[in-house]
């Protein structure tokens, strides 16, 4: 969307950044800078990770499995994301890749898959969805990148749940409270948004999440949203209301 | 994502709708219904539009091209979406298909493409996006269905615009007023969400949206988002703040 920041490369590096240190990238980022993209000794990137921001960086030594890079000036602060989770049960393929990458574009701090009844679950591919998370952290012009767990049983994930945490449920039975007035009292809290399967929660998990004292029901309006299209509204709506989206009062 | 409805088939019908008539459907939908769905005489599915609402109906003739149902008793009134239209720069294929099939479900009641300075057109497919459209109401339990218009350059749109309808236009610069209470203050009026290219307006562009009366620019926070996501978040704010998702205050 911002058409100035598409041209230079961000790359999401775990070794520790500081102006004037030289870093060996993996071979994986050696492979994609000098390979796939034809970056050459000289040529220019940045280089981010959560704890020391956002640094230019220069290639002086280019390779196909070894490259090299000079980190030179800070140009972003290290800036974590909004204290807000997505738990969702994985959906098909497409659709879960979908999913990762609007999560983070829409500033989670976490993700979740989340094994439900209803839940169809070929396989969960944990290391896939990190991979995404990352490159899309990269998109995203983010200096931290979502933490992806491996998935867990609904059940198992609400017994150790963190009280302080509040978990927005998205009630499809249009029992839910406003979404906008509920984000808004509860601002300040860490959250929570849990997305169910496309064949949704079983009586019995609705019960469960209804009578616990961290959950709440929300509505997300009279139409039926797919779940992909129900996590990106409540990331989007909890952001304008009680992330990093408000501006001043 | 609400399982009960998954089953009954929900079908988009121009004809008028009242109880006890007999309906002769397209050739389309009988190919749909009782080629692909398989469905039988004594069947039953729903049929809905915009100005009759919902009947549930039984099939009385089933044949490869040719499909009879009887309309039984109404099970839905008619009811309009909020008053919000989406004007979008066409993207890749796959990308665009998701952003009417969003759209839709997020409640637009208008999907007009906007051609920009830097808008990829390959080929606008007006039919198919009314297609997608229709489905996706189908899908969602709309019983109105988006008007899709077609292509219209942006300087053209602006031209002709009607002066009450706000139009919101994603700031990218970061300049952009907070998207909640810029809804907030005006909401009850029309309104329609402008979304850029991937490259992004030029700035003659932005230059011409800032001075204009009825536009509005609005921020979605400091990642980037993709115009497919922008679009999304954007319609959904203004649905929880000002759209049908807001609960008695």
């Amino acid at each position: 969307m911002r058409p100035h920041s598409k041209n230079k490369i961000r790359l999401f590096v775990e070794t520790p950044l500081t102006s004037a240190a030289e870093v060996d990238l993996s071979a994986d980022a050696a492979h994609y800078l000098c390979n796939v993209m034809r970056l050459n000794e000289g040529d220019t990137l940045s280089c981010f990770n959560a704890a020391d921001g956002e640094y230019d960086a220069r290639i002086i030594r280019a390779g196909k499995k070894n490259c090299r890079v000079r980190i030179l000036s800070q140009i972003k602060a290290p800036a974590v994301s909004p204290d807000i989770w997505l738990l969702f049960a994985p959906l098909k393929k497409d659709k879960t890749d979908f999913v990762i990458e609007k999560a983070t574009e829409l500033g989670v701090r976490a993700i979740i898959p989340v094994i439900t009844r209803n839940t169809i679950t070929e396989r969960v591919k944990t290391e896939r969805f990190i991979a995404q998370a990352k490159e899309a952290s990269e998109q995203c012009e983010r200096t931290d990148v979502p933490v992806v767990r491996p998935p867990v049983a609904l059940g198992t994930l609400l017994d150790s749940w963190p009280a302080e945490r509040i978990l927005f449920f998205l009630d499809e039975s249009l029992g839910g409270a406003d979404c906008v007035s509920t984000f808004d009292q509860l601002k300040g809290q860490p959250a929570a948004v849990l997305v169910g399967p496309e064949g949704g929660f079983t009586p019995g998990e609705k019960a469960e999440l209804d009578n616990l004292p961290f959950v709440r029901g929300i509505s997300l309006g009279p139409r039926i949203l797919r779940a992909e299209t129900a996590a990106c509204a409540a990331l989007a709506v909890w952001q304008a209301v009680a992330g990093d989206w408000k501006k001043g009062e």
